[in-house]
């Protein structure tokens, strides 16, 4: 019997423990939930016989390495900063391990005693990262093998709402940590275009945005990821001459967003004067310029040279209620935190609400002479508030990966992500039985 | 007879030095010039029979400590971040201390220990800070004394070029560290205005400028600064309804910098991709949108929306040779390290060329029902590449502080800014014997 450690089981790892308990049984398995306290672990248990929950707190070493060293894998759900520790008793005890985070560069230099322990640490199998390394590297693999030769690679991804719950002006809702929404972008975004390295400061970010068009869904734009140039090696294409990794959002969204960026809203440097007895209306009149004669309504549509009949633009701004004379009430905030806490109001599923995650890629290739170019979409919706579209699409190719492990399928010693035919086609294949799948296929390529 | 020790020998410290020497017999002072290498300080010291030169490491403890100990007062001329390990030993031996810098969070809490000590330690007693405290503070306590109740004070300060060699497009040229210059402004500014908190990030910054008219001298135009707030406390201006503290500069050089800005060529948190082998050329493409048919002209022309008549802004641009394939040549540099040295190759002071100091203030009052105001302005030129404006402003008040806390004028112990009358009033009336001075005006008062 092989004995699987989940530590964490928070709201996205629904889909992820009702995988490993439906197939506990066949696969001979016996699942231990460890989380904070003991009551969501056993909710998430509930009464299967090949499980049990405790209570665990990660900081406790001695705890931890106990439990580790009576399991044959960990998966961690952990926040991703908090992996290494599980990491470090991994290799020590010689114990699979698997999470769905980015893979830190101080997880990478694990790499060697990861392979002289003879384990796997799998990262990055959940969505983005993971379902779009698995579903790009398939095309990528596919195009390299009959003889193609990549000349863009471009991949967005996004969190949204399902449309039959896309209610309100933003065609949007938070499905996923609104503070990271609130952050996102901030910095530099670097990609690579036609061999033209490519520098985007934050606050052109949302100005610079791509109109994408998925049967059956309707137009999206993308907006860039921070860093497109660091995969180019991970998924050897090393001299592909465009590379671009960016988010998803309905159209309308960012332009209305990138007014927040000029304002300065989304600034989490400083904490604001007062902020504690500052209403909506306040806090958007300090970043006006002052005028004694005009309303705050009047400044904002002035300073953004917003005309009377862009209704649609305008009734974004009055539908968030920030031009309100509603109290904050929070104490020593940053913009950030006030912006946040100002949509939060507005952006939270309601309890029938689904959420969707949308995936697309495009690849332009050359082979014998000709340009081709295909497209590659993924949309998946939640089933409800708890089989959200988020946890399957992290929980299930993670879950799959843990039973590829433990049967020896994947069986590499080493620090791992997943970009190799043998992790992703069983994973993409077995993804489809849950309805994840990719709509491939090819068109006539685009001009630039 | 006084022993000075004076820690800094560099270009700013000329007019303090040349104070110091000619005043010394008649004050009975001994003045030791301290610097890195001899070189410098024996340059400084010449054959003065009260001075002598000595090279000095400002970070051999023992050796400061011992030099602390053998004199009255210590003049620090060295970086800001250094100042606090001689304010340390100045404590210690209780000797007095005088600097030009901004007053540290970590200085001020040194007051106490400094009183005990029964020493005085003189911070912002330069130029901006310094002679702006100096003259704002006289207007301001001549306001209040006549019963005035201050509405708003604007001060704005600029380093410039002399007019009769201002001869570029920029009307600019660097006369100070030309690192400050490039990252100037970053992070948020914040002031208040009508009662109103105000906050303005970076990425407007040059875009929300005040043009300024100075008799003589024609027109300017202000930037803010980063904190305009932390000044209404030191001047007892705890209630004003507006302060703004900034920055001059010719007219359209602010329009022009915001292009810099916007593109991101200021960003100094990242190393671009292999900096070393790009042109100018390229280096601008970096930031523009990919566009296969048009020139790096074109797309900076059509990114900013500059039509083929706006000459004077285009020309800024083309002086600058940011369009031409000059090699640059600096590894791993980021952004703003390859925008300052694009510019210093262009707006590096020629060898004849003269600086200017340009001070400008504004105070709204309110007397017996009647709105006033008052305009101060200062404009100083420099004599030549030795004596410049800035080596005058920093180093003249300075020097006259010196004058006062020896001779026992400023006798109060303590860690302090020059905000009181007994400082300011000796040391502004001592400065016109130096050509600086300001003039005061009533007009009749803006209306917002």
């Amino acid at each position: 019997m092989k004995k699987i450690l989940l530590i964490g089981a928070g709201r996205s790892t629904s889909s992820l423990v009702q995988y490993l308990l439906f197939n506990a049984e066949n696969e001979n398995w016996f699942i231990t939930i460890a989380d904070q306290t003991k009551d969501l672990a056993s909710e998430a248990v509930g009464d299967h016989k090949l499980a049990k929950a405790i209570a665990f707190d990660v900081n406790n070493t001695e705890e931890r390495e106990r439990l580790v060293d009576e399991h044959d894998l960990i998966i961690s759900m952990l926040p991703a900063h908090m992996h290494m520790s599980v990491a470090r008793d991994c290799i020590k005890y010689k114990k699979h391990m698997a999470t769905a985070s980015y893979v830190s560069e101080e997880m990478k230099a694990l790499n060697n005693e990861a392979k002289t322990a003879g384990i796997v640490i799998m990262n990055e199998i959940g969505v983005d990262p993971g379902i779009d390394h698995l579903s790009a590297m398939r095309v990528i693999d596919g195009i390299k093998d009959k003889g193609g030769d990549l000349k863009a690679f471009e991949t967005f991804t996004g969190g949204l709402v399902a449309p039959e719950c896309d209610n309100n002006p933003w065609n949007y809702k938070f499905t996923w940590n609104p503070r990271n929404v609130v952050l996102a972008g901030q910095g530099v975004c670097k990609f690579i275009q036609n061999n033209k390295y490519k520098y985007l400061p934050y606050h052109k970010l949302f100005r610079r945005t791509e109109i994408i068009d998925i049967e059956g869904y309707g137009k999206f734009e993308g907006y860039a990821n921070r860093d497109s140039l660091q995969y180019r090696e991970i998924y050897g294409l090393e001299n592909i001459p465009t590379m671009f990794r960016g988010t998803l959002r309905k159209p309308g969204f960012c332009k209305a967003w990138h007014y927040f960026v000029k304002l300065g809203l989304t600034d989490d440097t400083y904490v604001m004067e007062d902020s504690e007895n500052m209403t909506n209306r306040e806090f958007i009149n300090s970043f006006l310029p002052y005028n004694q004669n005009d309303s705050v309504e009047l400044k904002f549509k002035h300073y953004f040279n917003i005309r009377q009949d862009d209704i649609e633009m305008y009734e974004k701004f009055v539908w968030l209620g920030i031009f309100e004379e509603t109290k904050i009430g929070l104490k020593n905030a940053t913009p950030a935190q006030i912006l946040q806490h100002i949509l939060e109001q507005k952006w939270t599923l309601e309890e029938d609400d689904k959420d969707m995650i949308v995936m697309w890629h495009r690849f332009r290739y050359v082979i014998n002479g000709e340009d081709k170019e295909i497209h590659s979409s993924m949309v998946v919706k939640g089933d409800d508030q708890k089989f959200t579209a988020m946890a399957k699409t992290v929980g299930l190719p993670l879950a799959i990966s843990v039973k590829m492990i433990l049967n020896g399928t994947i069986a590499t010693p080493g620090v791992h992500v997943p970009i190799i035919k043998e992790i992703y086609n069983p994973i993409l294949d077995e993804l489809e039985n849950y309805g994840i799948n990719f709509n491939e296929k090819e068109v006539t390529p685009t001009f630039y």
